[in-house]
């Protein structure tokens, strides 16, 4: 059925306050679930709501603690999350990261103790909104192996990169390192269909195209095999430096789940330097380039990161947004 | 046949002088050229150097050049590579990026015209080595199609981290984001073998392991498909804009090769915020774990990304470096 975005977020927000989430944080955490389904992003809006408010109910957040410096040095500085809800706090650290950016061109927000901030692009739509370019990233629970192994021991560890623009959409690319997500192996196994590429491992350690083989191991493939599993490595160790959180391993260790995270926010203002509009124009001329490539399949243009969305949020504010009726039931019930 | 770290390093030091190097610049450039040998990286040393001295000799480098800053705000600041030699270059890049990192904590230097750094690694390293964690990463010509496209319009983009350890080896992930180098096909080829995985397009647009199918088309894949192909694009957007180089679409137009590219040096200063002990066992903790993994194959162990470089280096430094026979003679005629 179609749900105006004000009676989503009502909905969300009614549902937050009954778990005894204080006014403010309801106000923002709600706005932010909504607007994942506003843009078209349900897995990280409304049919990943209930699955929060379980996470609520089981006592594993602690939803009315929000991130707080711990120690800075000038552009970087260290925030403890407290184990609050993890949309609120990377809405405060990217803020907290733009604010440095002013002062020292660039800033760098390391968040520990904090927890799924759902959708990464969130927080570079954010920081691109008001003319920052953004690096951000978070770790997670192990669901890849090591290349040349079979336990899981990597995070798929979400990077996000988010480039401002003028006059039309932003370029944001919002990745997680794994090949493919439960939920898109999930979706192939219940169409009945094969993975397009390879997706992970079966029981025996061959590499496989079937989804539920893979949901059996849950032994996940890192993008490009042996690199992404190094550069996955890579983000939660640079992670761990500057914040001194739970490194994947430690987040394992712990045995409480996807909780108490690592995120980086790192934001640059490129007008501090430069003159924008020649570059503005040169960034046309890449997405232009994109374009006019030969195409694998003539149906099938070239789009960037980020390029659809303004058109989908425009539509569903205008329209209302398309959530699946089980779902509405069950968030109705809440 | 082997040679002595010293006398290859003399030997490149020569050669760059016979084409009018400056004596100082000279000493640099030829040991970095050595020291990639030395850690067994011979791509990016005298298997590199002939092709390098080509491009010095075809005038597509100002070989007394070096990067000077055009602006600067505090930690961020936007360099100018004046055409100069890239490994040059990105050494006083990646350090001035530290003096910036000791005064702000964290520290990004954005250089435009510059040449190939060679191995992205050394960098890395040279700001390990004192301490400091690092993000670097470069642009390039085309060599990859956008998710969708069969004409090269992304960069392999190669992308670094450095993470410092003190008793150990650094942690360095030093990744281009394409599947393959174009020198991976020719070994794969001239041994006669298919590639591991799915490497590229073949002349007809579909996807293939045959290293000689690509090698045609020059058609690399970027890891994980679509994902590295949007990782890609995103380094390119972001070094355009925080440098306002040329862009990978730029560099394509300006049809003068892999040169005139963008680089982005960032350090950060762990040091100055949390107290290393403890995260110097977080780290080991996090290699123990990943080398505890069930193996694919039980004959190969799990190794971290730059483990075997100061054992490889310890041991070039005794023995002597193991240099093709063929390349040695080249070199010594240049």
């Amino acid at each position: 059925m179609k749900v105006k975005f004000e009676d989503l977020k009502k909905e969300f927000k009614r549902v937050l306050i009954s778990r005894n989430v204080r006014e403010d944080l309801a106000e923002m955490s709600s706005g932010l679930f909504a607007e994942n389904d506003l843009d078209g992003v349900h897995t990280h809006g409304s049919l990943r709501f209930p699955h929060f408010i379980s996470t609520i109910d089981e006592g594993k957040l602690d939803v009315n603690n929000v991130a707080e410096k711990e120690s800075g040095f000038n552009g970087y500085e260290v925030w403890n999350g407290n184990n609050g809800m993890g949309n609120i706090n990377a809405t405060i650290a990217m803020d907290r990261a733009m604010e440095l950016a002013d002062e020292y061109g660039i800033g760098l927000v390391a968040l520990k103790h904090t927890n799924h901030c759902m959708r990464g692009g969130t927080y570079a739509w954010q920081a691109a909104n008001k003319g920052y370019v953004s690096i951000s990233w978070t770790n997670s629970y192990p669901l890849m192996p090591m290349w040349g192994g079979l336990d899981n021991k990597l995070g798929n560890n979400p990077i996000v990169f988010g480039i401002p623009r003028e006059n039309s959409e932003h370029i944001v690319i919002d990745t997680a390192l794994s090949q493919y997500s439960y939920g898109k192996l999930q979706q192939y196994r219940l169409n009945g269909e094969e993975l397009p590429v390879i997706g992970g491992y079966d029981e025996d350690g061959n590499l496989t195209k079937d989804p539920a083989a893979i949901e059996k191991t849950k032994n996940v493939l890192p993008i490009g095999y042996w690199k992404g599993a190094s550069l996955s490595f890579a983000l939660d160790m640079v992670g761990l430096m500057l914040s001194g959180g739970n490194s994947v391993a430690k987040v394992d260790a712990q045995n409480k789940g996807n909780f108490d995270l690592v995120q980086v926010f790192i934001c640059m203002d490129p007008s501090k330097n430069l003159n924008l509009d020649e570059i503005n124009k040169d960034i046309d001329f890449s997405i232009e380039e994109l374009k006019k490539s030969k195409l694998v399949d003539e149906s099938r243009g070239i789009r960037y990161p980020g390029e659809r969305v303004i058109s989908v949020r425009e539509k569903n504010l205008r329209d209302g947004i398309e959530i699946n009726d089980e779902t509405w039931e069950i968030i109705k019930n809440l």
